[in-house]
């Protein structure tokens, strides 16, 4: 196909991105640690020819944090089980930068991408809670800028592992009894500020040469970070403009950087609630609301200031000014929840009942749903939108009655271009770095 | 069963233990990264009603390590795929203690706890190879004692981890949207020698409690640790008489730390070569010798001394007196050499072929097989054997032909008896430290 193709994810996230989803008589309590649950939902994403699965994930929990948060699966092992269980769709887990070691991140990866034949894809965070530090042995949590440094060093260290092996290293000649080619092996030799990695990486590259690299910052270092090494960005919810002018800044950034402009797909994250009428969603949407507790939600928000107590402030006067709090962890999104209550005048209650419920502007029936979603795309805002359900069944909605309007549209895909997640989302296959390259004449 | 029952399991890998291996016709080349070839075997094991199958693992490799080090599967990742082809059988993965974080070893364990239904366990090894400490950004491998020590340590936090959640936890009450009881949430708030971890760990205990722990160390540190806290030890393999005497050594030194002899449990590696007849064992066994060159059997020989170079020494003398090279890394392995080259009188070339092609007592026929199991299982020296196979096929033959003759005897099970690995070897759930227990009157 020559026409621009929207591109979809799946965000997959048992009991619930928001507070009181877990409450619906629809959702199982065990559902973030329930391998049935996520295989339904992974299958249904595939049905609905989605190009991947995204798993979030974080390394902190205490009696505060949301409920999916508290017991869930860890994203690498959930999705080296689903590979299994699907055939197509791409498998992107979360891993921070911060606390992980990246021999061990890409080795981990690259098998993946071997059992699943090139679907693996690494959402690179950098952790946003303080907490996380406690759990790994350190005294404090590196500070924002110090954490893009630690990032931009451990993926590259990654990618450097993933180009060990050249793609017709292993021979396997029999007869002559040699299994590789000693020149297609290179050791790494990093040593660097953060990290010192020797190497060869003991697995090869896969069909896709490497997993598709995702980044989720959208703060400054996220963008350059994302528009210099990242194939593909998840980025928070915002309108339209905001979208768009996030879009258009990234893919300049990344022309800067020598790259061309589609060779970085951004995927604004996005909440359908689809309703085959109005009503219909409207209905959808008051159930979930009508499940959250202010206290909860309360909570829910100061999770986002670094558990800052927001209960002693008046629930109905404007968002109360609580100066810097937590500008070193969500930053984006805290950023964005001051404007809003400050530009729309909101109070406390409502600004705590929209992080906890956001109310999407994806909402209504499929066609509705369908155009916003067009509008964005064609509008310069999105290449896709990785989707994650605020209302049970969501996903199951989105597919039975959103996807075929898209693909009436003629853009989204009827049929899988391809059996890698690079594939699918149309982008290159990386040069290996170790591999000569000769020039065709 | 009130009758003692012997134990299976299965080390898979790929193209092979031996260095030859691989070169047999029926082998296929990426055997050590084709799911395929995995499943394969994982199911073969479960329609033998094996006890687990058993991923073996290494942190470094260079040009000259073993075809099945260069390019294979990580283990968790493996497992975490498999878990979802099998439905009985446990999944025993081997993580190193010495080169990776106690939160992110115990999350991923009981990750794929929870998506196996209680089939996971962790092979707690320090990793043997001097260059492992170069892909994880240390100067130096830390000496055979203090990679013990930091073991135990590492393992104890995982533990601790595993204890965060009690198992009534998640009370999941829609109603009153009541989640969890916090008093049931425990923050282990470890302070130790080599880590410091807070917790609480973000996913809870799965219905085997934990994943079951074995040890593969022999050493006298080895040894200790795992009389202390593991389930169950993975020996390497020796005469009778030496299984005998380290398994009586190990069950004393259980019970001198308070256990009971038959809560941990001892499994000699194993590599049979069966035939239906005795003649068609030994065409087997040397079809597989007539593929080493003993260039590549002194290479492999070398990597168990540091990658000590014995190309210099003649071929047809005795072993050579090397000295204490190699100390810190296979111990056991290296002492047993250098012990049989001299109280056998084998000569360097009898050493190299030795042991890059063992030729196991475990020979023959089905019942001369089944013999030797019976005579180390009743005689003291196993409760089972982790078996690996040094001949194509060789997992498939043993159980066509081996179980069957052990289930006719009554040693071995012809159904399972749980779905969780410890149900199935018979150890007790382990009780959660921060539960109280109640005295039944």
């Amino acid at each position: 196909m020559s026409r621009r193709q929207l591109r979809l994810g799946a965000e997959l996230n048992g009991v619930g991105n928001s507070i009181a989803f877990w409450r619906h008589p629809e959702i199982p309590i065990n559902a973030s640690v329930s391998i049935e649950y996520y295989k339904k939902q992974a299958l249904k994403a595939e049905e609905g020819k989605f190009d991947f699965i995204f798993i979030a994930d974080g390394l902190f929990i205490n009696e505060k944090s949301n409920p999916h948060f508290l017991n869930r699966f860890e994203p690498l092992t959930l999705l080296s089980n689903l590979a299994g269980a699907t055939s197509n769709i791409g498998l992107v887990a979360t891993v921070s930068t911060s606390y992980s070691e990246p021999f061990t991140v890409a080795r981990q990866f690259a098998s993946i991408d071997q059992l699943s034949g090139g679907r693996a894809g690494w959402n690179v965070v950098t952790s946003s809670l303080e907490g996380s530090a406690h759990n790994f042995g350190k005294g404090e949590h590196p500070n924002h800028g110090l954490r893009y440094e630690i990032a931009e060093e451990h993926l590259g260290v990654v990618k450097g592992l993933w180009d060990s092996w050249e793609d017709d290293a292993f021979i396997g000649d029999k007869t002559k009894g040699v299994f590789f080619e000693p020149s297609k092996m290179h050791t790494l030799n990093h040593k660097g500020t953060h990290f010192s990695v020797r190497g060869p990486l003991n697995v090869g590259r896969s069909k896709q040469g490497y997993p598709i690299v995702f980044q989720a910052g959208a703060s400054e270092s996220g963008r350059d970070l994302a528009a210099k090494s990242a194939d593909a960005i998840y980025t928070p919810y915002g309108t339209f403009e905001e979208a768009k002018a996030y879009y258009q800044d990234v893919k300049a950034r990344a022309v800067a950087h020598g790259r061309k402009a589609e060779d970085i797909l951004i995927f604004p994250g996005m909440s359908p609630i689809v309703g085959r009428t109005e009503e219909e969603a409207e209905r959808k949407y008051q159930e979930i609301v009508e499940l959250v507790e202010i206290n909860q939600a309360l909570n829910y928000l100061g999770r986002f200031f670094d558990h800052f107590d927001f209960s002693a402030f008046p629930l109905d006067e404007p968002f109360p000014d609580i100066g810097d709090v937590g500008s070193n962890s969500f930053r984006s999104t805290t950023d964005m929840i001051k404007r809003d209550a400050r530009d729309q005048k909101l109070t406390l209650r409502q600004i705590a009942l929209r992080v906890s419920t956001p109310r999407t502007a994806f909402f209504g029936t499929p066609d509705k749903v369908a155009d916003r979603i067009q509008e964005w795309f064609e509008g310069g805002a999105a290449d896709g939108f990785n989707i994650y359900t605020a209302v049970p069944n969501g996903l199951i909605d989105f597919v039975d009655l959103v996807v075929p309007v898209l693909q009436q549209r003629g853009l989204f895909r009827t049929e899988y271009e391809s059996n890698t997640l690079r594939g699918n989302l149309g982008l290159p296959v990386p040069r290996n770095r170790n591999t000569l390259s000769y020039t065709v004449s």
